[in-house]
C-alpha cells in the first residue's frame, strides 16, 4: 500500500506521545508523508484527569477528546494491534466489527503504546481489584463506590456493612492520591442521601509500598500532601504490601487483614505484552532507544512515551538519568520524534531530546492541591488551581477544554450526582461472600448455578427440618472449590427447600439460567472432541 | 417490621409513577406513613430524553435525577424484586451487594413497575436488535454509531460498508421517531471527520407496521413529521412488518431483505414478568385498575403508569376511554394515587383519575419537531422549543434540569463529542459473518475457539495449499450450526495453517482463550453428574 513515493509513518498508540507526534508530524511534513495512527480508541484520554471522572466532577465523555477531530490529515485508524513484524515492516491489526486480521505497512514506525496494568504478582489482585486505566475503568470506580453507599444503606449485617464501607487504593504515587482523595471527596459529599450511614463507619486506606507517598516529589510537598490526607479521616499506611487479595479483602504484611469491597490498584504498570514479545532489548521494561528516540539497532523504528528508556544525556560514567513517565516529558518527546522522523526521511541531521522539568503538581480532591513549580513550592487551594489550569492548558482540543471547564464550574454550583450508572448486570459473574451469608433460602428460585471457586459452603435442608427430626438428623453437605450448587444443571428451575449457606469468605462463579443453554453446547463440543467424534 | 402504629407504604418501580408517587406521599403524609421506593437504579430516568442520549446531546449523567436527592424521607432502596406474595404483604427482594433474598412487608403496595421490552415475536430481532429502555441502552446505541462510522472508514469491502452504514429503526412511535432523527443527526454532524465515507453512503430507514408514523399524535402533525424526516433523506417504510432478524440485517414482509449493522428496536412493550406472574385481573396486558387506582379485587393493592389499565369514565355501555401510557398523565395519575392511599389509611373517600391531557409533542432531530398543545398545531423550530421547555419543566429536580440545560447549551456552541466511549470489549461475544468474509488467516493466533450458531463456515489449509498439490486437492470442510473452529478445545494455542471463511451469511459465539478454563471446569461438572458422581 505506501508507495515508493509518499512515506507512509505508522503510530501505535493513541496516548499523549502518539497523539502529540501526530499532531507535530501534520503540521510540519509535507504531502509526501502519510501519517496513520492507530489506536484501541477513536479519543485521547488524559490520564490525570481519570481520578476526577472516578470522583465524579468530571462526566467522562467530557474528560475525552476524539482524535479524529483533533487530528485533520491523520489516518486515524480503531483497531487492536495483534502483532509487529519488523521484518517486513508491517501492522497486524483486527477492526472491531472485522472477523479476520489486516495487514497496514510502513515506512516509519512510532511505538507509543504506553503501559499496561498487570497485577499477578499479587495472589487474588488481578481478579479481585478494580483499575484506572481508562475512562471507562474510572466511571465504573465511581458508579461502584455509590454502589457500596446504596448496599451499605440497606443492609443491617455489621461485618458486611464495614466491608462495603471500606475503601481502598493500593499505590501512594500520582494516581493512588489523587483517587483516594477523590474517593473520600465523593462519598463525603454523597453521605447525607444516605440516612442510615453514619459518617464514623467509613473507612477510606490508601496503602503505599514505599516509606513515603508521592516519591516523585519533594519530600517536604509529599509531607504536607499526607498531612492534609489524614486531616480528612484517610488513613495512609506506609511501607505496606499487599501480600493477597481474598473473597473479602486484602491481607498486608502487617497487621490484621482488611475486609474491603472496593480495591482500587493504582500500581502494577508493565510494558504492554506486545512490547515484550518483539526482538528489542528492554531496559527497566521500557524499549532502549537512544536520544533521539530512536530505537536500538533499528533504523525506522523509533518510541517515546511510558515505552521508551530516553537517556537525558550522554552516559557518563554509569550516571545518566532517564526521562520521566509524565504527560509534559511526552509532549516534548512527541515534538522532537516527530521533527527527528523528518529529518530523517530528508536524510538531515537528527536533535537529541533534552527537557527540563516545570515542576510537579498533584491533586488531593477537596479543593486541595501540591506543587513544586520551577522550584516554588505551593499547596492547598492555589495548588489545585493551578493543577486545573496547567491540565487545562494540556488537554488537546477546544472542545474538550470547553467541557471540562463546564463541569468543573457546574460541580462548583450544584450538588455532584449519585446517580449510580451501570451497565445491565451479567447473568454469569463472581459473587463473593462473607462467612455466614445466607446465599439460597428454601423456596425461592436461585436463578442459575453456583460454581464454587474459592472457600467453602454449607447445604442444608429447608424449614421442614425443624418439622422433621428425620431431616434434622442429617449434618449440611459441604460444597467446595469445583462443586456446584443452585439449580440443577439441567435447568429444572423449580425451588427447592434447600438452603446453602457461606462456611467461611468464599467466592463462586453464578451462570444465570439463560447462560446455561449456552454452556450445554459448548459442554457437549467438549465431549464430543473427547470422544474423539468429528468436529463438524 | 411494619408496626402496628406506622403504616409502611411500598412502592415498586423507580419510573415516572412511582418517583411522583413517592414524592406526593412525601409532602402529604404524616410521620404515621413510612415510604419505602425500591427501585432497580437509584436514579430516576426521564425516558423522552433516551432519544437525545442516543444522539450525543445530552451525557448520560446528565439526564437522570438521583432518587434519594429529590425523595428526601423517602427510603430508597435498590433492589431486584423477585417475587411478590400479596397473601403475605410481602415482597422478595435480592440487593445488588448481597446474595440471599431479603423480605419487605407491606401495608399498602403500590406498582409502579413500567413496561419492558419482548422482541420474542420475531425470531432472532431479541439477540439482534439494540433497545431503547435505560440510560445505558441510548448510551451504547450513541457508540454503536460512532463506532460503525469508524469501521465503515476504514473497511472497503462494498458489502459490509453497506451494512455498517445502514442504520435502521423498527418502530414509528414516538421513541422510534425522535430516536431515528437523532440518530441520523448524529450520524451527519459527524460524517466530516470521516473522510473515506461519503454521505450518500448512508441510509437511515424508519420501519412501522401501520400506515402511518407517530399514531399518538393528530395525521395532519403526523403528516409533516414524516415530510420532514424525509427531507432530511431518512426512509420511512410504512405498512411494513418485521418477518425476522438475520446475521447480515433484517427481514421485512416486502422488499429484499436490509443488511444493517445497527438495528434498534423501539417496539415490543409488555407487561414485567412479575406481573404477568400475580393472580391479579389483566386487560390488554395491563392490570385492571378501578378509577380510583385501586387494583380489582384487592383492598391494599394499586396500580399506575404503564401498568395500569385505567378507565376515564364510569363504564357506559362498553365505550369507556384509558389513561394513554404517557408521562404527563402518569404525574397526574401518582397525584390523585398518593392522595388516595392516604384517604384510605385514615377511613375517608378516595377519588377518582381525571385528567385532560395538555397536548402531545414529538422532537424529530435537527432542531425540529411537531407538537399538538391544546388544540393548537405547532411545528418545526418552535415545536422543538417548546418539546425542550416542557421536558425541562417535568423533569425532576433542579440540578438535573441545570445539566440538561447546560448540555443543550453547550450542543449548541461546541461540535457534538463523536468519541465512542464502550467498556472491555468482553472475551465471549456473538459474531456476525457477512457471506465472504476472511474469518481466520493463516499462521496468526484465532485467539480463541468459535462456536458455530447459524449459517456455513469453510476451513482450509492454508497457503501451503498452493505449493503442495496434494493439499489443494482436498476440498475445503464446511462447519455448520453446533460445530467449532478457531484454537483446539483444549487450550493449545498455537496458529495453524487453517483459513476460515463465511459461506454465507452466518453467526458464530466466540469464546476466548481466558474464558475456556472456566468453561472446561463447568464442563467437567455437567459430565460428572451425567456420570451419577457425587457434586460436592
Amino acid at each position: 500500500m505506501a508507495s515508493n513515493a509518499r512515506k507512509r509513518v505508522v503510530i501505535l498508540g493513541g496516548g499523549f506521545g502518539g497523539v502529540f507526534t501526530a499532531k507535530h508530524l501534520q503540521r510540519h511534513a509535507g504531502s509526501g508523508v502519510e501519517i496513520v495512527l492507530i489506536s484501541r480508541h477513536n479519543f485521547f484520554v488524559f490520564q490525570p484527569l481519570l481520578p476526577e471522572i472516578a470522583g465524579g466532577s468530571i462526566n467522562p465523555g467530557d474528560g475525552v477528546t476524539p482524535l479524529r477531530r483533533f487530528l485533520p490529515g491523520v489516518a486515524v485508524m480503531v483497531a487492536e494491534i495483534r502483532e509487529l513484524d519488523l521484518g517486513a515492516k508491517t501492522v497486524h491489526v483486527t477492526l472491531g466489527g472485522e472477523p479476520g486480521i489486516r495487514t497496514v505497512p510502513y515506512d516509519q514506525l512510532v511505538i507509543a503504546l504506553g503501559q499496561v496494568v498487570d497485577l499477578s504478582r499479587t495472589p487474588g489482585l488481578a481478579d479481585r481489584a478494580l483499575v484506572m486505566k481508562d475512562v471507562m475503568d474510572a466511571f465504573h470506580i465511581r458508579n461502584r463506590v455509590l454502589g457500596c453507599l446504596e448496599d451499605a444503606d440497606a443492609t443491617t449485617e455489621p461485618r458486611r456493612r464495614r466491608s462495603l464501607l471500606t475503601f481502598v487504593v493500593i499505590g501512594g504515587g500520582f494516581t493512588g492520591v489523587e483517587t483516594i482523595g477523590e474517593v473520600q471527596e465523593l462519598v463525603r459529599k454523597s453521605l447525607k442521601y444516605y440516612p442510615n450511614i453514619r459518617p464514623d463507619e467509613i473507612r477510606t486506606i490508601l496503602i503505599q509500598h514505599g516509606p513515603r507517598i508521592l516519591p516523585e516529589l519533594p519530600e517536604h510537598l509529599a509531607t504536607y500532601a499526607a498531612e492534609q490526607l489524614r486531616r480528612r479521616g484517610i488513613e495512609i499506611r506506609l511501607n505496606t504490601g499487599v501480600e493477597a487479595a481474598t473473597p473479602a479483602g486484602i491481607e498486608t504484611g502487617s497487621g490484621p487483614p482488611i475486609d474491603a469491597e472496593t480495591v482500587v490498584a493504582a500500581i502494577g504498570n508493565a510494558p504492554a505484552p506486545l512490547i515484550r514479545s518483539l526482538p528489542l532489548a528492554l531496559e527497566h521494561g521500557r524499549i532502549a532507544v537512544d536520544r533521539c528516540l530512536r530505537v536500538h539497532g533499528q533504523d525506522d523504528v523509533w518510541a517515546l512515551g511510558d515505552d521508551a528508556h530516553i537517556p537525558l544525556g550522554e552516559p557518563n560514567g554509569d550516571k545518566v538519568a532517564y526521562a520521566p513517565p509524565l504527560a509534559q516529558f511526552a509532549f516534548r518527546e512527541a515534538k522532537v520524534l516527530a521533527r527527528n522522523i523528518l529529518a530523517h526521511l530528508e536524510n538531515r541531521p537528527l536533535t537529541a531530546f533534552e527537557y527540563r522539568s516545570l515542576g510537579t503538581m498533584a491533586a488531593l480532591g477537596g479543593r486541595s492541591g501540591v506543587a513544586d513549580i520551577m522550584g516554588v513550592r505551593i499547596s492547598g487551594f492555589p495548588a489545585w488551581v493551578a493543577w486545573r489550569l496547567f491540565y487545562l492548558s494540556l488537554l488537546p482540543g477546544i472542545a474538550t477544554r470547553l467541557r471540562v471547564a463546564a463541569d468543573w464550574l457546574l460541580d462548583l454550583v450544584a450538588s455532584r450526582s449519585i446517580a449510580e450508572i451501570r451497565a445491565a448486570q451479567s447473568a454469569s459473574r463472581q459473587v463473593r461472600c462473607l462467612a455466614g451469608d445466607l446465599v439460597i433460602e428454601p423456596g425461592i428460585d436461585p436463578g442459575g448455578v453456583y460454581v464454587v471457586t474459592a472457600g467453602m459452603f454449607e447445604v442444608g435442608a429447608g424449614p421442614d427440618a425443624a418439622a422433621d427430626p428425620d431431616a434434622r438428623a442429617q449434618p449440611p453437605r459441604k460444597v467446595g472449590p469445583g462443586g456446584h450448587f443452585g439449580m440443577p444443571l439441567d435447568g429444572a428451575a423449580t425451588p427447592t427447600n434447600e438452603w446453602v449457606r457461606a462456611r467461611e469468605d468464599s467466592t463462586a462463579y453464578f451462570i444465570g439460567k439463560d447462560d446455561l443453554q449456552r454452556l450445554a453446547m459448548v459442554s457437549a463440543l467438549v465431549g464430543r472432541r473427547a470422544d474423539g467424534a468429528p468436529m463438524s
